[in-house]
């Protein structure tokens, strides 16, 4: 089992490969105090579903914070010592931000800045979601483009990188 | 060239990316007596040219048996010493389960119950799904989940897992 | 940082993974005349801004060829002792060739022809785009097909193959 250190971790995954999962693993296994930053929101009932089966996996030993949107300041006041504070995930930031019509370029700097200045322990998950064909609808395509560049950013700042399929995680950095 | 234990090989990969062709090989280059478990049902011409694609690749020496659905049951009957069973592949098998109106989660359980039976060696391999754009049809996704959930739980039970990508294997487990 | 042999280097990735930025950091490391053989057509305003980002990042350094068809050809005046030819992208390659409606197979056979006999150093870019759902559009599975097919064919006769996520290069083969 790897470790948590200090430092950002991102983990990235397909849909349903166990990429959440496999974080809070190493979220409880840290020993530190387990946070869940969710920018999960519940718009329809089969992201309830979603959202609900997640919560009932990870019990009550965490403490479950909901943030759709300013996951940057959540960050800010969340994350501190002896505590891991588990994003999940960054796919849903951005479409959340989308959405919103908030300027994804803007918002993923401040991220980016953030994390490089964070002492405490991070943990990023994500969906990777540009192997497959090329998007018809250009919003889709747009979002790809976004998730990517962030996961690039990200992935750089990281101090471990995770590729998690089939709930099996590959270390890409670390 | 990694060789066939007895147990479970899980190959994971995209569409066109080899995974069939390298389950072939490890079966061929084990000397055990090769089956091939076929849950392609030959619906339209397209599939009926992949199957026969398929069927000339592998030549005379396979034994080959068509099985849709009773997949768990073709694994009791076909599984035996001195024998590999290659199933070709499970996301068909999900898709076929699928428009039988099957209960899925109980078939998968059956299906990883009798995995973590076997003693005989078996080579399983599906199609990743779940590294695209979310799909928009609610079938798709709903068999994207039932696909990564099985391949979780497949993983979780194998003694070597693969993953491939043009044609060459990662090791992620084994 | 992995430095870049005479032969064929194949870079494997998503959209937005950074592959086509680390295929020119080992071109530029290398410190071989840079060659940036481009099969991009501009057709519409985004492929448009997206050539120019891309040429806009690699700078004066580099000498640019666009050959959205002839890229057999293209390779064969293009390689010489003393440079790197990077080649981006082998799946707008195939987009390319489907839509002048040139025969594929014919077309692959002779790259991978004049791949096998090549002594100059040639960096090959692709998408892997067969690990989503299979697209309901017919072409869409057609050009999913012939991508996967080439790039088998294309990581067999390669040195080095690299599959890039997150801009985080993992070495599948070399």
């Amino acid at each position: 089992m790897t470790t948590l250190g200090p430092g950002v971790t991102f983990i990235l995954g397909g849909a349903r490969s166990g990429k959440s999962a496999f974080a809070e693993e190493l979220v409880i296994s840290s020993g530190l105090e387990a946070v869940y930053l969710a920018t999960a929101q519940s718009l329809d009932g089969e992201m309830e579903d979603r959202i609900q089966r997640h919560r009932d996996r990870r019990g009550a030993d965490w403490k479950t914070v909901e943030e759709p949107l300013e996951l940057v300041a959540s960050l800010r006041t969340q994350v501190r010592p002896g505590r891991a504070v588990l994003v999940d995930c960054l796919t849903l930031w951005i479409t959340n931000l989308m959405l919103a019509e908030r300027d994804i370029a803007a918002e993923t700097q401040t991220l980016i800045d953030r994390l490089k200045d964070i002492s405490g322990s991070v943990v990023l998950v994500s969906n990777e979601v540009g192997l497959g064909i090329v998007p018809e609808n250009a919003m889709a395509r747009a979002f790809r483009d976004h998730a990517g560049h962030l996961h690039q950013r990200v992935a750089s700042c990281a101090r471990n990188v995770f590729f998690v399929a089939a709930g099996l995680p590959l270390k890409m950095k670390g």
